[in-house]
């Protein structure tokens, strides 16, 4: 018998993984959110259930997958919370989950499933929401490899690559080392376009010669042109890169060392959200070194 | 009739050079170096001139390639020795200048050959020894276009990949942003695989994950493994890094732009020289962030 699925956090992107699930068969049996009209219409959508109570949706579900906002509203859903996921029947339940959280919430959550005869792992995602929808998200699993293995299946169904890479807490880790070097080489190309920029040089050419040299990478692909062309559009907001990148700047203070490049690029993002555009795409950081564009 | 070439600099890279020009029948006539065993070497092995004078050497060639090191060295052979190149029969002749010197010197070196009644282009080099002795070297090349098209045949045949960029001086400054781009993603990725050490990750996997996402970079597939093992033979030096991303560095102060990334780089570039350990590679940088390894 299919094992029936819970959701808690069905803003677009835990929506688009519900509906993904449901296309395929298995048994979305009930929805929750913290802004209660996202659960009431999906679970019109999927004809199932919207529970106010989080232990009667952990109950009705032998697998519940989290999509929630930041490390309070894990900690709320999982703890904090009087009627929360672990306050009734939880015996032989798997939690999965999604949301950037920081490692040591992931750890912690681990620890209050066990208690509680339940299981978690996380499963952090490097995608967006059209990859919710299709099925198709990069996914980074933390947690204990049993654990991992009674849901792996399940969780192919959502991704295209999935990748374990250790104890609860190392994928959410990974996920703000990804996100750390990815705003730092975003930062570096808005000071190599708009430098090449101020010295009159033609950036069609310029991003031509970063592409086949050592400065190549993969936010030259995705950003390097709506950069030069001020398209910002936001797939990946500005203010997010600023918070995650302040969430690696915190592990690398609590692990001792010296990040000058991830200060800098926190600098930067933090800088941009205080100008009023934390709203744009991480490429809106180009706005900083344009010469003679808007932000100063 | 075949031009006849000769060169002015025959290091490695200008010998190499020259080397490939023999094998594919040009004349090579006359080679020069400021360190004289280099240029008789070089002259006995080609079977041609290696005259003391540098007027001598001009007159003797129509074609004059220059691979020297820096922009002192490059004005000494067109404007300060008494006995240079553009000091005796210049009219018509072309020199096509290798070296990474700052986009000024170029523009002046055009001006001084102008007067004389000879043309100059720049053509920047971004890769190293091998590149050179098999014709696959990766030019930008800068100057008047009728100039450029006076050699472009020629280089061609140095090269596996040539760019035009702009008017005399813009190749230097591409050059100098690829190299500025590229320090600050080297910077970049020490920090990611320091901290992901720092945190228990497991750097193949961590790797792996950098290159199926937005961290992913040149650097990564050239200098992530060999900044993992501590294998910092050198391709292009920490020295080097220092010295290029300096030159961004002053085109940006020049141009006032602020560019926090770079500054970051350069500080950590030169710490690796302060600490004796500017004849690493570039990837030495990581002997900085890494927990536990000797540098600090």
């Amino acid at each position: 018998m299919a094992r029936k699925i819970a959701f808690v956090g069905v803003g677009r992107m835990g929506a688009n993984m519900a509906r993904r699930l449901h296309e395929l068969g298995h048994p979305v049996v009930a929805v929750a959110d913290s802004h209660r009209p996202n659960a009431e219409a999906l679970a019109e959508e999927l004809g199932c259930a919207a529970p106010t109570s989080l232990s009667d949706l952990a109950g009705m579900a032998d697998i519940i997958i989290t999509v929630v906002t930041d490390d309070k509203a894990m900690r709320s859903i999982f703890k904090t919370r009087k009627d929360n996921l672990l306050s009734g029947k939880t015996r032989g339940k798997i939690f999965i989950n999604c949301a950037t959280v920081s490692p040591k919430t992931h750890v912690e959550v681990e620890k209050l499933c066990k208690a509680r005869k339940a299981a978690s792992i996380e499963a952090c995602m490097a995608s967006s929401i059209p990859q919710a929808r299709s099925g198709s998200l990069y996914l980074m699993v933390g947690g204990e490899k049993r654990s991992y293995s009674r849901v792996q299946k399940l969780l192919s169904e959502l991704s295209s690559t999935m990748t374990y890479i250790g104890p609860a807490g190392q994928a959410a880790s990974v996920k703000a080392l990804v996100n750390m070097v990815m705003n730092i080489n975003t930062a570096a190309l808005a000071e190599g376009l708009g430098l090449g920029d101020a010295l009159g040089i033609d950036l069609d050419v310029l991003r031509q010669v970063f592409s086949q040299t050592g400065a190549n990478s993969r936010v030259l692909e995705t950003d390097g042109e709506d950069m030069q062309k001020r398209d910002h559009d936001c797939y990946f907001s500005a203010a997010h890169a600023a918070k995650d990148s302040s969430i690696a700047a915190a592990l690398g203070r609590s692990a001792r060392l010296k990040l000058p490049l991830n200060d800098a690029t926190v600098g930067q993002y933090k800088k941009l959200v205080d100008l009023g555009l934390g709203d744009l795409d991480k490429s809106g950081i180009a706005e900083l070194t344009f010469k003679g564009r808007s932000a100063k």
